[in-house]
């Protein structure tokens, strides 16, 4: 399985994908769920996908082909909006293609598009197998794929639009660590980007292993601090409450 | 959906099932997911469940039917791994009813059994739709079935068998209302019980709706304690950290 997010903010985005994939033991880690597109000073794309792994591949290649041998492609197109149109069809082109002899086989892959181009602010979309899409606003400022619902519960309580980006890492990397520590399937090392609005060139996919000694840090601070919170909450629904005696 | 969990601690049993049903807006908070089976100072049995409402209801229906009309039933059998065995085949029976006319239909349920008979300590089982069944132990003190994703990390975090009853319950709410905040589909009033061991005697399933005092102070604790938490952390992973700067 998968499990990534994307926060779209109003300092910019904030995007994380673990690396474990299915695909066999020999290919653990050898696929990097978070691709980058970009064009300097002009357009800055990000594409994060869980699902069938070849589908999401081909997705990725053929994006890449059209480039050099389309006349409309991700890198010249007017929006992001345009981008999300592009993605969904070769999805679409995709699972077309494989599903003939599907054999039962899950050939669906979902994707997180993001990105900004120049005369736009920053945008996100969730890609479903299907090719349509929807779009992030500021009352729901993120997106999330694979192995999603451990990991939701801590981005309902703090994430808004307006968290700064510095503290939207933290929180990106905790839902990460929660569901790290429930799901198997869902492993180190993670991808992150932190990509600051108008920057027009992205930093570094940073990859983090599980001996970052901050990170380590993190997921130790944030655990001992929800066993510290815990055990200091005064009993408000102890026994004899619930049964009744009070 | 549902979600219900099921704790076996040494001190004794918490068990906590939400009461929304997807049978349609009529039936919402018309079907109780916790049962219990009781014979006056010789066992307690619990019985929780998630899944298709018909076909859990006519498991329900014919466990209560054997009481009366079988010479061996979940009142008179041995131990709980005897009546583990029972639900599973009368599981079996019953899914094997109903899908001859499927239609596509998921006849399926999961049953979380739990309780204590005389001779034994309580136990805990998870029941598959299969009929197959395991049981908890001091390594994994807990089950969950259905939207099981959204609460079970803080119940990794913190749950052993160790855990002493009255925090448990704690816990198992928190749980709960990560759940009920991520997912429309399971909702309030919750059903709560919690079995003293070697008890033989069990205290009324206490309902808790959304204006109980205490459950609504834990609720507000909880969330404030996360984002206080939350706010309180060192920016261990911050932008430019992440991004090499550091």
């Amino acid at each position: 399985m998968t499990y990534c997010v994307a926060l779209k903010l109003r300092e910019g985005l904030v995007l994380c994908s673990d690396s474990r994939t299915n695909a066999g033991v020999d290919h653990i880690a050898s696929f990097r769920k978070l691709q980058v597109f970009e064009k300097a000073d002009d357009r800055i794309i990000y594409i994060q996908s869980a699902g069938n792994l070849a589908s999401t591949q081909s997705v990725i290649s053929l994006l890449q082909k059209a480039i050099t041998q389309s006349d409309r492609h991700i890198l010249n197109v007017e929006s992001l909006f345009d981008v999300a149109e592009i993605v969904g069809k070769t999805i679409r082109q995709v699972v077309q293609r494989d599903q003939g002899q599907s054999q039962g086989i899950d050939f669906g892959c979902s994707i997180i598009l993001s990105g900004q181009i120049r005369g736009e602010e920053s945008r996100l979309f969730h890609i479903y197998p299907q090719g349509n899409f929807i779009e992030a606003g500021d009352d729901t400022p993120y997106f999330q794929i694979g192995e999603s619902k451990y990991g939701k519960p801590i981005l309902d309580r703090i994430i808004t639009v307006d968290t700064p980006i510095d503290k939207a890492i933290q929180c990106v990397l905790i839902s990460m660590d929660s569901t790290l520590r429930s799901n198997l399937s869902v492993g180190m090392p993670l991808d992150l980007i932190s990509y600051k609005e108008d920057a027009f060139c992205s930093p570094e996919i940073v990859r983090l292993d599980e001996f970052h000694p901050n990170f380590l840090k993190l997921r130790s601070a944030w655990s001992e601090g929800i066993k510290d919170l815990f055990n200091s909450l005064p009993l408000y629904m102890n026994g004899e409450d619930i049964n009744g005696k009070s």
